[in-house]
């Protein structure tokens, strides 16, 4: 396990400090979504350590990924309609928009810059047909940190640190399996990521 | 069931009869294909006379929804290309190509001139957000027709002829599941029929 401790905020990528960025988190959401957060943190950092990632933008993407989770359909539907996001949105729920419109909230409210970084929130739980390496990491470490639990999630979890580019596929896969059980709507980007990623013919 | 002798070729849909028509789609296809063709014919027939659809449009339809199933694949690219097809239908294969450039040559060699009928062929490996009750009828019968055999085809059959809809919903998310499991590449818009007629939430 990587000591949080470890990891240096340069500032280059978000003008807080990991202390001040915490508890911006902390402060946004429930305490139990907050835990999964620093499970995601964790993660990230192992994923980011044995793939050759900057530690720093694997913990200030994992911190930020959920930042907008607990924001009101309101709010997000208002900022969809008014920072010229895609329209098709508002068919979907904040499952989606807090991936895609939050990136939009961390960079105005958490000071967060880095491009390769909002990219990797926005993508969070969709994937997308290009994944840069940290957006793979946050879409992977989201899945499998230690708090999550569902059948398989051990096996998800191995094969998270030995292939990254397999967890991928495997997440997509498993994701939209449940999806159609649930009779859930799917975001076409899915598709892509599906296509891209799990498909082999 | 319905005899297909008390369908009457009126001409406003098609110039050719129903004997030539089938002359025509027999050629174009091996006889297993053949076979099946007319087993979609008479399930559109029955399907047809349940919901009020005319059954000379549901016996054209049926008949030429398969004509192009085996074209080679040269041919068909080279279609997409020239004819103003979306090149993202490139990555895909005659599975997806035989319905929506299918209705092009449906048209020019068949002498179909109903848009409603080349629609319905259009649609009738993929589906859409918005069907027409002839390309539902297609839709659904391909899928259910006799000589099909897939577990649950008994029932999916007793759910085409009392719920149309339904059956287009079952269709759709158990075609989605299979493609998943065979990892095999999704046509995008297949994800709008789901959203439209699978998903509840």
């Amino acid at each position: 396990m990587i000591s949080k401790a470890n990891v240096i905020y340069t500032g280059q990528y978000c003008q807080l400090s990991r202390d001040e960025l915490v508890a911006m988190v902390e402060k946004s959401m429930s305490q139990k979504r907050f835990k999964h957060v620093l499970g995601v943190e964790e993660m990230a950092l192992s994923l980011a350590k044995l793939n050759g990632e900057s530690l720093e933008k694997a913990s200030i993407a994992a911190l930020a990924h959920d930042y907008a989770k607990e924001r009101p359909d309101e709010e997000m539907q208002k900022l969809i309609r008014e920072k010229q996001f895609d329209l098709e949105l508002l068919r979907f729920g904040n499952q989606i928009w807090h991936g895609i419109v939050g990136a939009y909230l961390v960079q105005q409210e958490l000071s967060v810059t880095d491009e390769d970084i909002l990219t990797a929130i926005r993508l969070h739980t969709t994937g997308a047909k290009e994944m840069s390496l940290l957006a793979k990491i946050i879409y992977v470490a989201d899945y499998v940190e230690v708090g999550r639990s569902f059948p398989g999630v051990e096996q998800s979890r191995q094969l998270a640190l030995s292939d990254l580019d397999a967890a991928v596929a495997y997440e997509t896969e498993h994701t939209l399996l449940h999806l159609i059980k649930q009779k859930a709507l799917i975001y076409p980007k899915t598709i892509e990521t599906y296509n891209q990623w799990v498909s082999q013919k």
